[in-house]
């Protein structure tokens, strides 16, 4: 007897596999890994958590152990909509929100109200891989934007919108993942610009914008662009990756509508005991306070992740210098691809990410992901030393 | 700026329009509801749910708030795997079980990992409604198999089998929603001859097999057919809805690697906390007792509904008496319209669900889902006496 699986899942999955070997490398306990992007452990408010937990389900717990709406907790996206009104300056109402399980599902669920086969979709280029892999799976054809420092290179942009129609565009504004930077203002108005009057929903995801250490903030698409703008968000880096709870704000009332028919399809709501958890969390404590710690975390190990990179990088490697999230990006010399120093750092018990798998079509690029959150001062010095000694070896090879 | 929408959820849903629309009638509290599938509040075990989640909090509280693997909480797995030894008599290890959100999200995934556009998938007719439409999702074509006492009428089985290849088959075996009837041995054995050569995935979906008050267990499908057979189950119905975990048991390596590789793809993995909560809840207590407590609540409930049913129903209406799960069929007499009842009934502040939205072809049935496991006596009572008088005013309309 033969499963018949569909072509949906046997098509070849480059994102998929390439995180997949990552991950079974990473397994093993001696590897110092920059690989992924998980927040350091001991930023997890455990005692606050602990205490909302108890709340929940001493108070309320059959509202927490019964079947509720594809919507979401109505608190907890009261909640988010107040904050993005504190922070933002945005204005959301409650009903605006859609809670996911974490801003993976959100970008599921967005690429499939969307993308019928063979519709463009606008990425940048290097994009977050899991976006990539995601958006895969409804069959698009994605039109890559390049990237500078300051966001968007916008010839780029408009060489690919005389060429195309993307349904959507997706951006990571803010401490972009894979490269860290964040795009300026005037970047983002110069985009706002140029798609505000076409028929493309611009997807921006902001996992970490609440993670800025140094510099000003930059103003969401959503304040150019209103309605146009679908704005993503989670828990995931403030609070808990692991509780799954993300969101989409949306004020577009068929769009809403289609996403929450979709939800309910899938997977009928988000459970309700972390949506519950995170509404006290969030309204009985001084998130603030909370915030300003994990960002001095942050902000120290960047700082002794750049001091390494400033100390032990050979000639001739460039790396961004993020002001928030949780990325660095490494641009080896023209022709050292990083898959192969992806190789290199392995023998030397240290994970990395090569940046081919952030890259719609471009192969043994030049390029590197590290993540700086989930590793020790000792462990980046180790690791940074481990990995310059990698691209020497690559680069002697030539 | 207009939202361009994908196809898949522009194009007309029959089974959520409908569901919808009950679901909003539902929200006036005023309603005696027997529309839903919803666990009676008083089974939760909310004391051991407490304890467990103090456990999960106070004693590992990283692992539950850190990002995990898509495949699951491993002790959770092992849980579920030892329990299908002990109450099934089948082998399945840690490693066999897929942990989804809900069983929901376990049809979406088997649904995305088999069907391409126009693919043949079969189903009970009736057919579990969100099933339907979860499938729709990826554009099969539906082969209705019809439903006997007995579990799935031969016959029908036979010719559908012989005109159609579907790629995989649905059945719920054990107080199928929506009929409440539960397979025979035989016609469980006859069906597994018939497909047992067949390039057919069985999808045997056992949401209410532990919910059995009367008679005596079936053979799960997986017994006759092993790794052709996937077994979906679900704390829903025995723990808590409102958790959201749910599972996959599929022995099949391949078809595994591609559920995990759509799952991370979807939203990374299930929430932990949950996970977590329900493995120490399973392993911390006595789990027999406590059903047996819900299996003794749901018999008295279904038989105040029966002896109801049996007291104020019109001559020529016909029903299924259960031996457990949550559901009652009625079959009204020849032409009389679900539909028109459900609405007679909404004016008496009592909501059911038509037949018509199990079907995937048949309209104006004479079938109404009925549900008793979230009223008390004396809403079953009033509720029953409100429906009876509503048939008759239907039938007195011809």
């Amino acid at each position: 007897m033969n499963f018949r699986l569909s072509n949906r899942v046997t098509k070849r999955d480059f994102q998929g596999e390439f995180t997949a070997k990552i991950l079974k490398a990473a397994e093993d306990p001696e590897i110092i890994s920059f690989a992924g992007g998980l927040p350091f452990a001991s930023s997890f408010p455990v005692k606050e958590i602990q205490a909302a937990s108890e709340k929940v389900f001493g108070e309320n717990p059959v509202l927490a152990l019964q079947y509720n709406s594809a919507k979401g907790y109505e608190p907890l996206r009261q909640v988010i909509a107040d904050r993005y009104k504190k922070t933002m300056d945005l204005d959301f109402s409650a009903d605006d929100i859609i809670v996911t399980n974490g801003s993976q599902q959100a970008l599921a669920l967005i690429a499939a109200a969307l993308i019928d086969d063979g519709d463009e979709v606008a990425c940048e280029n290097p994009c977050y891989l899991v976006a990539l892999q995601t958006f895969h799976l409804y069959n698009p054809v994605v039109c890559p934007v390049e990237l500078t420092d300051e966001g968007m290179n916008l010839d780029s942009l408009k060489e690919m919108l005389d060429k195309h129609n993307p349904k959507f565009m997706y951006m990571v504004t803010n401490f972009q993942n894979p490269t860290g930077i964040t795009y300026t203002d005037e970047n983002r108005q110069a985009i706002a610009d140029l798609v505000k009057d076409r028929d493309i929903v611009v997807v921006e995801d902001n996992p970490y914008g609440e993670l800025r250490f140094a510099g000003k903030a930059g103003r969401s698409m959503h304040y150019y662009l209103g309605k146009q703008c679908l704005l993503l968000g989670t828990f995931s880096k403030i609070a808990s990756p692991g509780m799954r709870v993300g969101w989409i704000a949306c004020k577009d009332p068929d769009m809403k509508a289609k996403l929450l028919n979709y939800k309910s399809a899938v997977d009928l709501h988000t459970n309700m005991p972390c949506q519950m958890i995170l509404a006290h969390y969030m309204l009985d404590n001084d998130f603030e306070a909370h915030m300003v710690d994990v960002r001095e975390m942050y902000r120290q190990k960047a700082v002794c992740m750049m001091d390494c990179l400033d100390k032990y990088l050979p000639e001739g490697v460039k790396f961004t210098r993020p002001e928030g999230g949780m990325f660095i990006w490494l641009t080896l010399p023209e022709g050292v691809a990083g898959v192969d120093v992806q190789d290199e750092a392995l023998k030397r018990h240290v994970g990395i990410v090569a940046g081919d798998p952030f890259y719609e079509y471009d192969r043994n690029t030049n390029t590197i992901r590290l993540n700086y959150t989930n590793s020790t001062d000792e462990e980046i010095d180790y690791g940074i030393k481990a990995l310059a000694e990698s691209i020497e070896v690559v680069m002697n090879r030539k």
